[in-house]
C-alpha cells in the first residue's frame, strides 16, 4: 500500500464525530446520504466506518494573482479558532464545459466575471476556509472540490450571504453537483 | 477498494513490456532503478510486478490560453501512430518555490519567459505527447508530472533538441528532479 499524500484530508460522516450535522441541502445534482455527525481527518483515512467518506488534497492555487494572494494572506485567519463553533462542508462538481475551457477563460469566469476572490474577501477574516481538490486523485471521486469553512455563530448570516452571492455568479453555471452541509462543534468540557 | 480514475495512466518498468528501454539519464536529483522494459497501462495498474511503477492522471490544462490551445489542437497528432517506434518518458518534480508562486507568475515563467508552448509547437506534429499529473494523487508520488512522448526514429534528433531547449529555459530552474527515459517499440510480427 502506497504512503498517503500528506496534503490529503478526509471527511467521514456517520453516527460519530466531533462535528454535529445540523443541515444538509442539495442545490444541484444528487444528494449525499443523511448522517448525524462528521469527523475531519488530517492526512489519513481512519477505516471505512463512515456512511460516506469524501477525500481531497490541498494544492497550489489555480487562479489567484500575486496581488490577490497578498490581500488574502493579509486578511485571512486559520482554521481551528476557539470561537469557530460553526462549520460548512460544500462539495461541488463542475461540468465538462468548465474543464474543457482553457486556463485564461476559466480565470476570466472565476474572477473578472464572477469576482470569486473579491466576494470572498468581504467575509474575511470572519470565515476561515480550506479548499481540497478531488478531481485528480487516482480514484474516481464524486466531487471535484471540497471546501471546508469555519466561523462563529454570530457570522452565520454573513456566511449564508457569501454562499448566496457565489451561487448567483457566472462561475456557478458550471456547477453540476453541489451539497451544502452545515455543522456545529460539540462544546468542550 | 475505490474505483480507479479513468484518466489514470501507469508506467510499469521491469523485465517485460512492449517498450524496450534504451537509455536512462538523470538530469536532476535521484535516478530511478535500472530496468530493461516498460509497459504503458491505460487506466489500471496491472499488479505490482514492476521494478518501479509511476502513475499519473491526464487533466485540464493549467497554463494555455484559447489561442495557444487552438494552435496546438490544429497541429498535434495522436499517440499510437505506426511510424512512432521511439518514445520518451520524462518524469519531473518541481521545487516548493514553484508551487508557492501564484498562478499569474507560474504562467509568466511557463510561457512569457520560457516559451514552453511556442517551443513545443516547433516540434509538432512530429512529436506526440501526453501529460500526466501526479502531484494531487491521494498517494505520495516521487514526481509531479510524467510526460510521455512518441516519435519516428528520423525525428529523434529533433526531439533531443526540443528537450535541450526546454531544459535551458527559466522554467527548468524550478525542476529539482528529472529522469529521461528513452524507449523503442518492438517491431510487430
Amino acid at each position: 500500500m502506497a504512503e498517503k499524500n500528506s496534503r490529503l484530508g478526509t471527511f467521514v460522516a456517520g453516527d460519530e464525530g466531533s462535528w454535529r450535522i445540523v443541515r444538509m441541502d442539495t442545490p444541484a445534482g444528487q444528494p449525499l446520504a443523511g448522517a448525524s455527525r462528521m469527523n475531519v481527518v488530517a492526512g489519513e483515512t481512519r477505516g471505512d466506518a463512515g456512511r460516506w467518506v469524501l477525500r481531497g488534497v490541498t494544492s497550489n492555487e489555480r487562479y489567484v494573482t500575486r496581488a490577490e494572494k497578498h490581500r488574502l494572506v493579509a486578511t485571512q485567519e486559520a482554521l481551528g479558532r476557539p470561537a469557530s463553533t460553526c462549520a460548512a462542508l460544500i462539495p461541488i462538481r463542475k461540468n465538462d464545459a468548465w474543464w474543457q475551457l482553457p486556463q485564461d477563460e476559466r480565470r476570466r469566469v472565476f474572477e473578472e466575471q464572477s469576482h470569486h476572490v473579491r466576494i470572498g474577501l468581504d467575509y474575511l477574516p470572519a470565515v476561515a476556509r480550506r479548499l481540497h481538490h478531488c478531481r485528480d486523485l487516482g480514484t474516481q471521486e464524486p466531487f471535484d472540490f471540497l471546501t471546508w469553512f469555519e466561523y462563529a455563530s454570530r457570522d452565520a448570516a454573513g456566511f449564508d450571504q457569501l454562499v448566496a452571492r457565489l451561487r448567483a455568479s457566472e462561475e456557478w453555471r458550471y456547477v453540476e453537483r453541489e451539497v451544502d452541509i452545515r455543522l456545529v462543534r460539540d462544546a468542550e468540557g
